[in-house]
């Protein structure tokens, strides 16, 4: 990708690593240029050579960028805003992996100025796992990542960004920010949120007898909590309309096992496999249950 | 096991077919007879090789069996016993694996007589496929299967039933039927009907932009619902107990994110993922997790 010859990745956390291994692999002529605020980590990410190169600086891994990835917890965008305004080359592109957009597009517009192009990436991919050492380059293999644009967007950074991802083996989808976060809300941070309930409903002893299902339903709830505290944090209005569309969904089988309403169950439980069963089967057409 | 020559399964689902064929494999020496009361389940039982030899009738099926497996829906087990304490012979172990114990324990008192010699079990096995056609010859192996005994319980049964599930693969333990179903209600019932009703709270539209993580902590809701109606119909005081838990734990993190209370709900994650992770560390010592 001749546009994208220096790409600069801040944050190596397990999202951030992938990204910067993937782009190595996929992106041969590329430099890449990885930064972490942590020493620790940055020495991590030299010994996996995770990136071409690791700066020690913010200002060194973003001045000759043609692409800075910001892989950070949410808030910390704002403040990394400012530095690239002052720091970046004029027409760099600029974007981050944060699970909610409105916010960091309002902080882009504040901060930014107009010389860099903002474009919102979240590759839907990660695991529980957390740190550099669990980077995978095929983690955004068959992913879905999705770009949300304003009519503020420059649209050949856009092209560019859609290009960047589907090298590195993402199938790419546009949105504004506020659909992106309140579809979020309902299949990714309110599971999580979810998952982190059950867990916290459930009592130590009890669980040493739990099976696969109990596992896998709370799987999400071991996601990094300083990460997922700024997600929800910052998708507040959609959360709160999904607790309650799950407080009414629970209140409905609750009524339904204490009247012993045979029916009533198996018409919920029912209406849940079917409405799986077509979700299944479009990402399998998709081909999005492979990875 | 010389006291196992015949061993009779009914109801070849995913769960008998599973049973009957890890018998088969890994006790060669006993007659291994299935029985479904539907007639294309018991071709493609034969078709399969499922069991030993697939009867047309419950009397062929239990007549000669020194230990009858009841694999069908809970709210079948009542009628089940009466016919078996007419056609089975004395001494015979009847056991079910149905995933509440109560009940079926109340059921075998009221009706199986006492020729013969009931102890519930509970194999913490399955998946969301349903039919015989998904049997697996290692859907057992290391699994737990917990055996329900009341004072009434043979003791000699209760221990030839646990070299059987031991022969099968299974780490056994033995429970009152009470403590079983609050342990169960807990760790499978509750996370399942969560899973569903976070499908069903779920927008089908939204749904497509799911990941790993909404499939994975939906994946029970794919179960067979008319197995898990009855489950939740014999659970009905453990699950409105587990319910109301959930509730009051999803209005914390509800008040949190409304609040915007950061180290609320920071809190409240962390907390849910030391407590997970505390159980897969059991759970991997105790290698649970292997299979």
């Amino acid at each position: 990708m001749k546009d994208l010859r220096n790409i600069s990745v801040i944050g190596l956390g397990l999202l951030g690593g992938s990204i910067s291994l993937a782009a190595r692999q996929r992106l041969p002529g590329a430099i890449v240029v990885g930064y972490s605020h942590r020493s620790a980590t940055r020495k991590k990410a030299r010994d996996l050579a995770i990136a071409t190169e690791i700066a020690n600086t913010v200002s060194a891994a973003v001045t000759d960028a043609d692409l800075i990835i910001l892989a950070t917890p949410i808030f910390t965008f704002a403040d990394y805003f400012t530095q690239i305004r002052s720091l970046a080359q004029p027409g760099c592109i600029v974007t981050d992996v944060g699970s909610t957009k409105v916010l960091p597009h309002q902080w882009a517009e504040q901060r930014l100025g107009d010389q860099v192009r903002y474009v919102g990436s979240h590759p839907v991919a990660g695991s529980e796992q957390r740190g550099v050492e669990f980077a995978r380059d095929d983690l955004l293999a068959q992913a879905r990542c999705i770009l949300t644009t304003t009519k503020q967007t420059s649209r050949k950074a856009t092209r560019t960004l859609r290009d960047f991802w589907t090298a590195l083996g993402c199938f790419v989808e546009t949105m504004a920010p506020e659909e992106h976060d309140r579809v979020y809300a309902d299949v990714s941070h309110l599971p999580h949120l979810i998952a982190a309930a059950l867990v916290n409903a459930s009592d130590r002893k009890d669980m040493k007898f739990a099976g696969k299902g109990f596992l896998d339903s709370t799987r999400i709830a071991s996601g990094d909590a300083t990460i997922w505290t700024d997600v929800l944090l910052t998708n507040t209005d959609n959360l709160t309309n999904g607790i309650d569309r799950m407080l009414a969904e629970l209140a409905k089988l609750r009524q339904a096992v204490e009247d012993q309403d045979k029916d009533g169950i198996e018409t919920l439980l029912t209406g849940a496999r079917r409405k799986r069963a077509a979700l299944v089967k479009y990402m399998l057409q998709k081909k999005e249950l492979l990875s």
